[in-house]
C-alpha cells in the first residue's frame, strides 16, 4: 500500500481576509467557513483517504512564532503533526516544497510527498481523495502531479494548466501552466475543456522533487538543504536555520519547478468543491450556497437588507437597507465594503501597514 | 428691555440616531455636528441676542440622572443654569411647557418663557435671534408664539403651520398646525407660500401659559402644579415630586394647548438653518453641505467610496465601494445604514429593547 506523507504549508499571512485574518492570526487558523478553522478541516480531511493509501503524520510547514498554534488545532483535528517545521521568514512555496522533499526523504524515502496548501477550502474530501489516488501511479513512476481542479465557470483569479497527452486514467502531460487570465481568456479556455485551475496541491516522489530542484532551482535547494541541516531541532520542531535560510531564493514552486520540470503531469478533472477562500467574496458566496455555516448571531441585527454577508465577533452590528454589501466586525477594526469590491481589502493592509498600525495588523 | 427666560427642554430620549445615542446619552449630550454637543450649542446661543432682549440665565428641564450632566455641559458653555429641573420620568412636552410656566412665573412673573428644545442644530444664530425679536410684540401681548421655520424643501419628517393673518410684522394668526405630510401634501404646502415648519420653539407669557392650561389641559396643570409645589430643591436642583408628576397626562404641547388655544401666533418665515438632526442621514447632509466638521479621523480609512458618512469613535473603519451608506461605528455596537432607511434605527433600538441589550441602550 502506497504510503503518503501529507505536507501541509501552513505559512500564509494573507491580507484579503482582513480584519479577522491579522498576522498573528492568518487565514488558516481561523473558523471561516464552519466551526473548524481551514488548518483543522485540511488535518481531518488526512482521515478520509481510500485505501489504497497509507496516510502518514503530517509535516507542517508554518512560519515563526505560530507553531504552538499549528500543534493545538491539528491535536483537535485528531491528527498530530509527525514534524512541525518553522521558517524564520516566508520564501514563498518554491522553498517550502524544498524542506518538504528534503525531509520527507531523510524521514522515509519511499512516502510520496502530497503538498498542501493549510488555507483553502474542499467540500468533497472524496472527491478529493479520488483525485491523489488518479495521481498514484503517475508520481510512483516519478512525475510531479499537480491536481487540476475542474472550472466551474471562467474565473479570472485562479491560475489555469491546459492539459496534454493522457499517461493514465484521468492523468495528463502538462500542456501549460497559464498565469491568471483575463476575463474573455478565461472563458476560452473554458470553451476548450482542456483547462483545469490549479489549486497548488502537489503529488511527487521526494527524490523526483529533489532532482528537478537540481536542475532548475539549484540555488533554492541548496539554501533549504543547509536550513535544514543547520536546522534546531526540538521534540517534533524543527527550526529552519535563518542564516542558511535567508539566503534562498524567494519563488513559487510553480515557477520554480512545475513550469520547467520534464515530467509534470495533472489528474483532471479534480471535483472537490475546491474553493480557495481567497475573499470576503468568495465567503459570502460559500454561506449563500449553504456550503458554510451561517448561524444565527445575536450580535448581528438586519432590516431590509439583500445578498449581504454580516459577521461580528462581538460589537453588536446593526444593518438597515443594504444590498450586496459585506460587513465584518472585529472589536477593533470593521470592514464595510461592496461585494464587488473586496480585492481592495489588500490594500487597507497596505495602508495600515504604511502608517505603522501594527494593533490592527 | 424685556426679560427673557430662556427653558431649554433637554429631557429627550430619541432612539433614531443609535448607535451614538444611548440611555445615559442621549441625542442632545452628543457632539454630533461639531466639537460642541447639541446642548452646549444651544446655551452658548443664549450670548448671540439682540440688543432688544435681557436674557435671563436658562432653565434647563432633563430626565433623571442628567442633571450633572447638564450642569458640566452648561458650564462648558459658558451659561450656567439658573435651575436645573429634573423630571423623574418624561411626561411629553405638555407638561414640560407647564413646568416651565409655573417655574418661570415664580421666579420672574414678567420675563417671557422662550421653551426650547436642546438637541436642534441651528446655523445661523442671529436668524434665530431676529425670530425671536420679531414675536416679542405679539408674546408680551398675550399670545403664544412659534416660531416657523421657512421650508427649504417638501420635508416629510416634520409637522407643517399654516399661517393666517399679520398681526404684526412678520408675525401672523396661526390658522392651523399640521401634522407630518406625505410628500405630495408637503409640496402643495410649500406651492400657498403660507406655511412653515414647527420646530417646537415657542414665546409666550408664562401667565398667557398657564390660562391657556386651565382653559385646555387642567390635568396636565394641576399634575404639574404639585410636582412643584412638593419638589426637592436642592441648590440649584428641583426634583418634581414623582408622585404628582406620575399622574400627569402624557401629551405634546402642541395638541395639548397651540391647536387649541385662541391666541396662538407665529413668526415666518425664520431663516435660521435650523435642523432637528433628526437622523443620521440629517447630519451626513449637514456634513456634505460643509456645516457639520468633517475632520480626518485616523480610524476611518475610504476606498472608491461616494456620499457616505462614516464615524467612528474608536474601532478602525476601512470602507470599499460604498454608495450612498451611512457607518457610525462605537466600541459595542456598529450601524451600517442605506442614507435612505436611517428612519429605521429606531426598530433596530426597539430591537434591542425587546431583547434586553440594556448594554447597548
Amino acid at each position: 500500500m502506497q504510503r503518503i506523507r501529507p505536507v501541509i504549508m501552513c505559512g500564509g499571512a494573507g491580507s484579503r481576509l482582513w480584519p479577522r485574518s491579522r498576522a498573528a492570526h492568518p487565514k488558516q487558523f481561523l473558523d471561516l467557513i464552519d466551526e473548524r478553522t481551514l488548518l483543522e478541516a485540511t488535518a481531518a480531511r488526512l482521515a478520509a483517504a481510500g485505501a489504497a493509501m497509507e496516510i502518514l503524520s503530517p509535516i507542517v510547514i508554518c512560519g515563526a512564532g505560530q507553531d504552538a498554534l499549528v500543534e493545538a488545532q491539528l491535536a483537535r483535528a485528531g491528527k498530530p503533526a509527525h514534524r512541525i517545521i518553522v521558517e524564520p521568514f516566508g520564501r514563498n512555496t518554491g522553498a517550502v516544497a524544498a524542506v518538504a522533499s528534503l525531509v520527507s526523504h531523510t524521514d522515509d524515502p519511499d512516502a510520496l510527498v502530497l503538498l498542501l496548501p493549510a488555507d483553502h477550502h474542499i467540500a468533497d474530501d472524496a472527491g478529493f481523495w479520488r483525485g491523489v489516488e488518479a495521481g498514484l501511479v503517475a508520481a510512483s513512476d516519478g512525475a510531479l502531479v499537480t491536481l487540476g481542479i475542474e472550472p466551474t465557470g471562467p474565473e479570472t483569479g485562479y491560475g489555469y494548466i491546459r492539459r496534454g497527452d493522457a499517461i493514465g486514467t484521468g492523468v495528463y502531460r502538462v500542456d501549460q501552466f497559464k498565469e491568471k487570465p483575463d476575463s474573455e481568456t478565461a472563458r476560452g479556455y473554458l470553451a476548450t475543456g482542456l483547462y483545469s485551475w490549479n489549486a497548488g496541491i502537489f503529488l511527487f516522489r521526494a527524490d523526483a522533487m529533489l532532482n528537478a530542484f537540481k536542475s532548475h532551482a539549484p540555488g533554492i535547494l541548496a539554501a533549504c538543504d543547509r536550513a535544514v541541516r543547520d536546522a534546531a531541532s526540538v521534540k517534533t520542531r524543527l527550526h529552519l536555520s535563518p542564516a542558511a535560510f535567508e539566503s534562498c531564493p524567494s519563488e513559487p514552486v510553480d515557477i520554480a519547478i512545475m513550469e520547467k520540470a520534464e515530467r509534470v503531469a495533472v489528474v483532471a478533472p479534480v471535483r472537490a468543491g475546491w474553493n480557495d477562500v481567497g475573499s470576503w467574496t468568495a465567503i459570502a458566496d460559500l454561506k449563500k450556497a449553504g456550503i458554510a455555516a451561517d448561524s444565527k448571531n445575536p450580535n448581528v441585527q438586519t432590516i431590509d437588507c439583500d445578498n449581504c454577508l454580516i459577521e461580528s465577533e462581538g460589537p453588536f452590528v446593526a444593518a438597515i437597507g443594504l444590498k450586496d454589501i459585506i460587513i465584518v466586525a472585529t472589536p477593533d477594526g470593521i470592514l464595510v465594503t461592496h461585494r464587488d469590491h473586496t480585492q481592495d481589502v489588500k490594500k487597507i493592509v497596505d495602508h495600515l501597514k504604511a502608517s505603522r498600525r501594527t494593533d490592527l495588523l
